[in-house]
């Protein structure tokens, strides 16, 4: 109805599919306190969903299950329920008209799909509806990192370990890590815990480095996620890239400590001031006096970086520490930011 | 007495000083277990344990405060108590002609002292008593995987990201790290919980990226202990080594991930046999199959790893996890193991 009145202010119908889940509920949630200009909102779960409801503007709105022609209507359909759901619902929502902004792998490394974090390569080359891809919540805010380095130095190579929060496993994983740990506390043996159903191992006071299947290279899937995702991000399919990835007993907020080498040797300031010029990222300059963590970046926007400290073997290579809430802006804030670029783009 | 009649069998008089601290109990559990040859041992501790006593050997020993000449007749004294103690006490253990195996870092890079990990560079060059410094526990279980690389292969480069455990803090941070995880089980508000004593942040479900205080580099004590003190056990003045040390809400037992470039390219089958025949290193050879966690191996000798696997960027570089008791072999156990070379030497 705005539409008639002031053309610039066309308000979107949004679906949610996954609405439900950890990142569905962030997503929702930014919709509301980002004021995104909705006109209608649909949310979509799973049938173990089914009878539930959720707030949004103070409207309570029931979870719908996915059906045929459920998408009828919808401007952009946000998808966070896992690949198998996006590969076979994410090109329906195209197919009635909709965007697809979809928060699972499916369709991240398919040529010919875009993969974008806004702040560093949001050019679709298309104003027709089509399937967006969200990047892998460690790959966002490493790429977010990289980018403002890439393209005034040039990047020569990237070494990452991770320290990733169960969050990014889901609800199940967040409450296994809260049940162990009250187990644990009670009853330090292990032997005592049940077998844990949402993560390969015990998380309980114990790190496991594997986040996903591995492959017969001997990487798991979420190295070798960061791997493709930031050469097809950063457009550099040779860039020479490995990461660890470990999943540690923290509730939300991923970590990352990254040796960056460049293409160039560069002064502190350089760097600095490059880093500081990058959308969406918070510095802490000092080398040490104080650095991100975890508890303190939780529920917070963007990626924050510190400790960022030159290695003394190589001054082309520098150290930083990479935080970010990986709900947020690792899933459901990136989400969002692609849709708002989206309206920007159409309005 | 024995001495008499059995001439290789002396038995020696040993002094623990720390005996109440985390590393300084595991030692005395270490004592009895491998049937170290005892003929007396005495327990030192600051004022606040005196009028505690310990059990070894069945023996109910009192606790002692260091007091001049408290050596006398000592053999083997073996200091975990910090730099400061150290640095007054160990050389007086050595003058009233005992070793003096120091688990502090005030000896490790004077280089009148050797620092020995015994499977790795066990030649002191003396039959004198001297100090002996055992190396920190993160470089420990990183060097028994690089040595046996090194010595066959050569190495060009080591990266490393660890995955520390809060014992290696002392009891109080393990305390924190309890007392933190059920106040947060409680009430997941991080404003409630007191300001942290033992470490430099919230260990609660966090990570923290520091452990030891910062330089002037950048880099925190213990990034600068791994680099230097690898160096010096390696005997690789110059090799390129640099690390992330982070402090994980783990108890004992820390991880690292490690990228571990050799000076040249070798198959698979030639790095696992070479790392299988390194002593007190258990190897999981398949590339991801099984790998070494912490909560597995708490309470167990030696240093294992896994997840062995080849960077496809670099064929020299390969991936390795590795995973220790942070207490034993990464402290207690390292020490005494010093201590039944000497024996063996002196017999």
């Amino acid at each position: 109805m705005n539409q008639r009145n002031h053309k610039p202010h066309k308000k979107w119908n949004i679906g949610v599919v996954g609405a439900t889940g950890m990142v569905g509920e962030v997503f929702l949630n930014l919709l509301e306190t980002r004021k995104f200009p909705l006109q209608s909102i649909r949310l979509f779960a799973s049938e173990l969903s089914l009878g539930q409801s959720r707030k949004v503007n103070n409207e309570v709105l029931p979870i719908e299950t996915l059906s045929e022609n459920c998408f009828d209507g919808l401007d952009i359909v946000f998808f966070s329920s896992g690949d198998d759901i996006s590969k076979v619902w994410a090109p329906k929502a195209v197919l009635s008209g909709a965007f697809a902004i979809d928060n699972s792998a499916a369709f991240r490394m398919d040529p010919s799909f875009p993969l974008i974090v806004p702040e560093v390569n949001f050019h679709l080359g298309t104003q027709q509806p089509t399937i967006i891809a969200n990047p892998n919540c460690s790959t966002i805010q490493l790429v977010v990192t990289l980018h403002p380095l890439c393209k005034q130095f040039g990047l020569e190579q990237v070494r990452v370990a991770t320290y990733q929060a169960v969050s990014g496993a889901g609800k199940a994983a967040v409450q296994e890590l809260l049940d162990q740990s009250h187990q644990l506390l009670k009853n330090p043996s292990y032997k005592h815990l049940p077998t844990p159903q949402s993560l390969p191992a015990h998380i309980g006071f114990n790190c496991i480095p594997q986040v996903g299947g591995f492959g017969e290279d001997g990487f798991c899937s979420e190295e070798r996620k960061i791997r493709l995702e930031t050469r097809k991000i950063l457009n550099l399919p040779n860039l020479p890239i490995t990461a660890w990835t470990v999943r540690v007993p923290a509730l939300n907020v991923h970590s990352e400590a990254a040796w960056i080498t460049l293409k160039k040797v560069v002064s502190r300031d350089e760097l600095i001031s490059c880093l500081k010029s990058q959308q969406g990222l918070h510095v802490e300059s000092h080398p040490h006096e104080s650095y991100p963590m975890g508890y303190q970046w939780a529920g917070r926007d963007g990626v924050a970086i510190g400790r960022i400290h030159q290695d003394p073997d190589d001054p082309k290579t520098w150290m930083i520490w990479i935080v970010s809430d990986n709900l947020r802006k690792g899933a459901a804030l990136n989400g969002i930011q692609i849709a708002e670029q989206l309206v920007q783009n159409q309005l």
